[in-house]
């Protein structure tokens, strides 16, 4: 399997996966602590589907951190298909997670004014939350995008 | 290069390039017959998003229509890497507005029930059209994997 950046089992594939966690639970963190999230199925979504990606980066961040440990090689194709088709789903639900919450946060903003005529909404909660999220997104798309590249390689 | 399902320049690809013209056409006309769709954002952003998807498959479309009637193999790396970036970007921004557009139906739907108080608002063509997004959407990630697929073998 050829090395590139991002690559499972190297650092910089460990660093790539620790800014998705670190996204990830900054979206979650900042949605839980804003007031009436619940209310709205989208914002709920965003908090599952990012944490989805927390619990995927985080286990294959363990698997790096393992791997560069033993400095082992531990790879296989199934392998491979195993975390292509994984960072493939995740990424997937975390751009759905984040565009629906984009929309929501955009008729609150925007087409309504809801959140100027309601003062007790944290719009710019959201609106963090949701921009932390499109972050994790993107991070997860290029480890996608790398791992198809290997599975196609391999 | 290899003919599969839905390679450029074969009646499936045809085929498919047709069904993403339907869909995306059928999504685009019945949120514009949807009364005050242009109030809310996501579902004017839906409409701009389809309408390219309705550009650029139909312009492919033209190009399977060519190929297949002068019997002329016509394919280059670079025209390969052009339809794989097209079909990417046309697919992110299809699935990013069919996800606003849903996550901002379902609290019309379901969190405010705005639906139900709101008698005018045209709540079953908006879910249609996002309906047909979605699927408009499968279809271009279809192709997209594909052109990814020819691309990697090339």
């Amino acid at each position: 399997m050829k090395i590139v950046f991002g690559t499972p089992g190297t650092v910089s594939g460990l660093l790539l996966r620790c800014a998705q966690c670190l996204f990830a639970g900054a979206s979650i963190g900042i949605m839980a602590a804003a007031v009436g999230f619940s209310n709205y199925t989208a914002f709920c979504y965003l908090i599952a589907s990012m944490g989805l990606q927390l619990v995927w980066s985080m286990g294959i961040s363990c698997f790096d951190i393992y791997t560069l440990w033993t400095r082992r090689e531990i790879y296989s194709p199934i392998l491979v298909s195993l975390f292509a088709v994984g960072d493939w789903v995740t990424s997937t639900l975390s751009s759905a997670a984040a565009c629906s919450s984009a929309g929501v946060a955009v008729l609150f903003v925007k087409d309504t004014n809801y959140c100027r005529v309601n003062f007790q909404l944290p719009c710019g909660r959201y609106g963090l939350s949701i921009a932390l999220a499109f972050v994790a997104w993107f991070l997860t798309s290029i480890s996608s995008l790398i791992m198809f590249a290997l599975l196609a390689s391999t």
